[in-house]
């Protein structure tokens, strides 16, 4: 009984050549009908829009559908008809959810998978950007006001530090490391990113600094230690802002960094630097200039700043699985749109630079520990809750892997200023 | 009589308390009336139109005009009636004419004066954007069709190769130069340019390269030569594309160094990398979409490029009086407007640097040259012509050095391709 009941719940054995089997609302175990040809076509129809990638489906009773007939195939296994209709109605939400609750699954390695889906969506959105933008069903972000910022924020960050402690570096960053070399382990590159930040922004010792959407305070407490900086941190979190508290004091650095849990819009007071780490992706497009006109206030006559984010080449609304389940009110912008921070008000901007490979990278180590402590993320959480996560951050490795995301760090001055560095020289000139 | 002659023409005899003299239609010597009410008031206005700098303008009677009573003032000499009320009405315009034709002089260091009109109006703007726009009437910029094009180039480069010869390099490069330190000799830093832009490009032996818009030739001729590349430059200047022929073809590159006298638009055939360094502030703000879409059509799937061009922190047209009497047709983006060439068309932008003081430090070096050759270009031109180009090459050096013009290079590649660097460090790390 229990191995028909694993077979029910997940629903595979169909690919057997057994009839499939389900489990009714009432609790009866049901034969599912074989799949009728309305429902092979709309598969067939759904592979067309996503540009015919090597991908098979296998579904509930082992029937395939498939856009070509390579051996090289993925499989993908579709274990009920609910899952199927789903897929074909919203497929950039349902994909997600199903594969979540286990009604749908990947053979072999899932970013290798997510790749595949990309790249032939980035093929067929070129040839033919109508059929591609039916595919991508527009997905409205949900509203970045106070209380709805307060809401999507509340809804990632406060899953629990300890979760995030289970896959993340000893100092709680969590947004894109830099890899000098590849080789460093996550806890040197996510050192070597807060330094390169800190170089970036030509920090000098009693600089006051501002840090719109602080994480767990970990750049905060670098710049004071390192560059004996004067920090104001802002954060939505409580659960991130008691951590870095509590860290900070921990550390002795209590006089020279504070922690304030509020909205990046309530930021007050004067500084010479103004720096925002992967926070912009949760501000909305329709903020940006309102950004802009929070830093113009703040900066000083020769301030300059730094905001880094995940980005995109082209306007794409994010993910709608992603926005809904992960991060809500989430956007990526291109580097257009970014401008609306800066030129507005006129801030001049002196150095981009794309790190893409860099996040993958970084997605890569997250995604590796993640899966090495899962038995205690399945102990704290749910299985659903798990494969959520693996999803999550393999199709953000993928994302970056395959160009559909970037990572862009934009070095800003206040207009007319020059004291900017000469060259770009010292980036690379290590400190001693 | 000479002496008079000389007083009239420049008009200046009034500052020694003498009645203003000039000579009229018919040749006689008349008086200037002394300045109205009315032209003192309009002059105080125009001055605080400009944000109020420490300029006083001196009229041609000897009586003062300023906003301050401070002795730093710096003194503008204006030696007629018609010179006033041109400034008064179009100052964005008059003001280079006046000052070409010698009807209007400025005391001391030219680039130090305009430097302080910069900042001045810099500050007005911020305080009053609408009272800095009626100052700087728009001007628009003279259309960049194909035909429009060849004579807004002609205009400017066919002004006679051995003119430029007197005071540019020797490789004769007419755009901004890198000097990786400040010392580097004019020759030093357009060489160290040419290296740090294909530095950027990362070139390969045996890549095809594209240049849109190759001056006199010299980074074509610096690509073949250093880095084994063949590459197909493009330019509508006859005289520029004679040079540069004749010139590849004494070094024994023709094999590898094709130029060809045509528009941007008509670019075909294939390449692994397209570059552009100062084209495109001549090609007009509506073109942008269109020469994205001709490197579209260009480049290779795993291709790369780079943009160089004078930009913009925030949309101004082009000042009136260089538009019509310097660069017909031209027109300095911003990032958002630059970016008109790459989203639509989805190419992923990995790298900006804003190099706006190497561009100041580029112009100090090409204004002495000039100013040592100038007797030169005297007996060329005529001395109204010595004045302009003092003018523009002073006006376009205070541009960079109060950030009122930027210069943006721009990396750009293939969306999704992989063969991108893994940091920047190789941009530092100089050949051997």
């Amino acid at each position: 009984m229990t191995e028909l009941k694993d077979q029910v719940s997940k629903g595979t054995d169909g690919f057997l050549g057994v009839p499939a089997l389900r489990q009714s609302a009432s609790g009866a175990i049901v034969a599912l009908a074989a799949p009728s040809w309305i429902e092979r076509r709309a598969l067939r129809k759904l592979l067309t829009l996503m540009g015919n990638p090597p991908v098979r489906f296998v579904l509930w009773n082992g029937e395939h559908v498939s856009a070509s007939a390579s051996p090289e195939c993925r499989r993908v296994l579709i274990h009920d008809r609910r899952t199927l209709w789903q897929l074909v109605i919203n497929p950039d939400l349902h994909f997600g959810d199903a594969y979540s609750r286990g009604a749908l699954d990947i053979e072999g390695d899932l970013t290798g998978f997510l790749e595949v889906i990309n790249r032939a969506r980035r093929d067929a959105s070129r040839l033919s950007p109508l059929l591609s933008a039916l595919l991508s069903r527009r997905n409205r972000a949900r509203p970045n006001t106070l209380a709805g910022s307060r809401s999507n924020i509340h809804h990632h960050y406060n899953l629990g530090n300890e979760f995030f402690q289970l896959w993340l570096d000893e100092e709680m960053v969590y947004t894109c490391a830099y890899f000098p070399t590849t080789t460093l382990t996550l806890e040197q590159a996510q050192f070597a990113k807060l330094d390169y930040v800190c170089r970036k922004l030509r920090l000098q010792p009693g600089d006051t600094v501002i840090e719109a959407g602080c994480g767990w305070g970990a750049l905060a407490r670098y710049m004071a230690r390192e560059y004996g900086v004067k920090v104001r941190a802002f954060n939505l979190s409580a659960e991130q802002v008691r951590y870095a508290r509590e860290r900070a004091a921990a550390e002795g650095l209590g006089r020279n960094v504070e922690y304030i849990e509020d909205d990046y819009r309530n930021i007050s007071g004067q500084c010479d630097v103004f720096v925002s780490i992967g926070m912009l992706e949760h501000v909305g497009r329709d903020n940006y200039r309102n950004l802009g006109g929070i830093i113009d206030r703040c900066l000083a006559p020769a301030g300059r700043g730094l905001i880094h984010s995940i980005g995109r080449d082209q306007p794409c609304p994010m993910n709608a699985w992603i926005e809904r389940r992960v991060f809500p009110g989430s956007y990526p912008p291109t580097l257009r749109e970014m401008m609306d921070i800066f030129e507005p008000w006129g801030f001049s901007v002196l150095d981009v630079e794309n790190l893409r490979l860099h996040y993958a990278k970084t997605l890569e180590h997250w995604l590796g520990r993640f899966e090495a402590r899962q038995d205690e993320v399945r102990e704290r959480f749910d299985e659903d809750f798990v494969r959520a996560w693996r999803l999550y951050l393999a199709g953000s490795m993928a994302g970056f892997t395959t160009g559909w995301l970037q990572l862009f760090q934009v070095v800003f001055t206040r207009p007319g200023s020059n004291k900017i560095p000469w060259t770009r020289d010292h980036l690379y000139a290590h400190r001693t």
